[in-house]
């Protein structure tokens, strides 16, 4: 059987904050960039989910995409949407929120749901703006 | 002298929240809907600014447009990008932080500096997300 | 007060054909090129809704975007997305599927609903593909 | 001889239904959704072409990117643009017209005549909506 | 009869340089930045080109959309395409190759033409790069 | 420790020509197309630049993103933003400025320097049009 990738996008606008508790703000700012601004910035992320599965030779697509995109709104967006990261993500809690967090933190969160609508995770991709994204394949 | 419209964009990412200090979460909520939650949200805001003018005949342009791009940095992008709109930013305080009031306030922050420079201002468009803008024309 | 401009962004994916059912396939072929294909094609339109008013002083915004987008998608995406747009859309009956008739027509079912929440239709955008888009302010 | 891979885009908008004959309405609904409508929808359809190849030395390039684009469009575009997927395309005859299936068809038309002009067939990318992609490499 | 605005996007990639031969390379600098380099730079420009019209109650639309595709690229895209504006075209010959005077020559270029197919030029916009655009209205 | 790859998106606008010495105009645009105008064209590239590491446990990134960027700037920006690929960049020297030829010089440009900074280089990707772009891996 053929093999594809599916990839979904869904969208979240959040807030967050690079620093660490620890350091002075000159040391987060040396760390962080602007990033470590002290009341929030936040950016509109584009997030891509990719699966990767056989084609069902009955129903010719690897998975049903409505199914991939509730699991990714349930899980994810429904958590992030509108929301801060640092503050209100259960699934970051303890961790900087970069966006190479976040990709690992969401693959965590979709891997084995995505598994029980029938779809191997492959790849989570962040776009934070248009100049900056993270790819994370789950190694 | 044909006239021309020239059109500058620049971008931030800030957080911002829309609520009333005097009303409840839920009148919040009712009102401006996730945009009241509490922790702040943000995003990639894209700022299109428009001025109009005379070809200068012996230039071939209306403005030079470095000069314009100067404006719209100096004044008002070192101000919002990477910043919190209701907190840290002089010319939105005590406003609520939406686009049509930040389309407003950007609007009197580049009137008169555009003018120094020879541009005159015809339109401040704010693209808050992929699916929401909004447009002044100083009326 | 001022007045801004808003604009919401709403998507439909459709089918449709322009030919005139008494003319040959030639004639249509001639006056309006593949889009006569017999077997239908389709698009991924987009849709630009504007819509003009005051700057309400209390909330700081035009109207409610929720709103706005509300009646936007019940009364045109819920009857154009995944649909037919020569058979299936009763605003269309009897009228070419053309991108400036769908303009009118979808000025039409919007501009009393919105009036209703408090908006004023100022332009309906429909942009058929990357290359094509038509622009229709109810004159 | 340093290997590199190149991509071109071309476009196709198109009509197509995802259904079984042997199911009611229902059942396709359950497992097709919207895309099920009787009476055809339509995408702007995004097609990306991967090859891959050694830089020829003398003339800096893969392969005449003029000569891809002239089979891509040869092969599928000119049969699938302003065409019916399910009823028009002689490739996808007998097949679901899924995006999966429609990028092993078109890995299918390509691989023989891009290995003609000197190509070698990397990645068939399906963009359907500006929210959904397939992928497929050959495997 | 309802009057809509039609427009139609086409792209072309040239290369240019803005200065005054009478200038040292000094001056020019100052006045145009480093688009007054002396070996030339280039861009990947996109053109709008808005025409404006009833719509005939017939066919349903302004114009013929194939037509005012066809004489955008007869008279201007095959002359700018993979050209040098201030060297090969003769509709910028003697002037600064600005996108405001690019704009203003396209308009002159087009509006007769246009008009002999049945469509009345309404406004030709001109982006240079993804934070710049010009845009005229033939005033 | 999870291992991320991280893209950075520059921008640069420069001019170039596709062409043989030693060949003639007719056989120049045999090979390249409208390409080898000698005139020159140019485009509005976008580079992407994709690293690959470990996430940094204490950091929570890969590799801090301004000193990406920097680096990108300082050894490729500057040296084709506003320019001639053919005439001024030093790293093309001697070579046909095909878009996969750049592709490899600017990873040979970037290599070390990235390193330094502790950014393993993983991709280079260029985005000529919007229709074509090359990627290299370094194989």
């Amino acid at each position: 059987m053929p093999i594809a990738y599916l990839t979904r996008r869904e969208r979240f606008s959040a807030a967050h904050r690079l620093y660490k508790p620890e350091f002075s703000d000159e040391e987060n700012f040396r760390l962080f960039g602007q990033c470590s601004h002290p009341n929030w910035h936040g950016h509109n992320y584009e997030l891509f989910v990719t699966v990767k599965g056989e084609i069902n030779q009955d129903l010719g697509y690897v998975v049903n995409l409505k199914l991939v995109s509730q699991v990714i709104r349930d899980r994810v967006i429904s958590k992030l949407d509108h929301k801060n990261v640092n503050i209100d993500v259960d699934f970051m809690r303890g961790m900087l929120a970069t966006t190479e967090n976040l990709a690992i933190a969401i693959w965590k969160e979709l891997e084995q749901p995505l598994l029980e609508v029938g779809a191997q995770l492959h790849r989570v991709k962040i776009k934070e703006t248009e100049n900056n994204f993270v790819e994370y394949y789950g190694e």
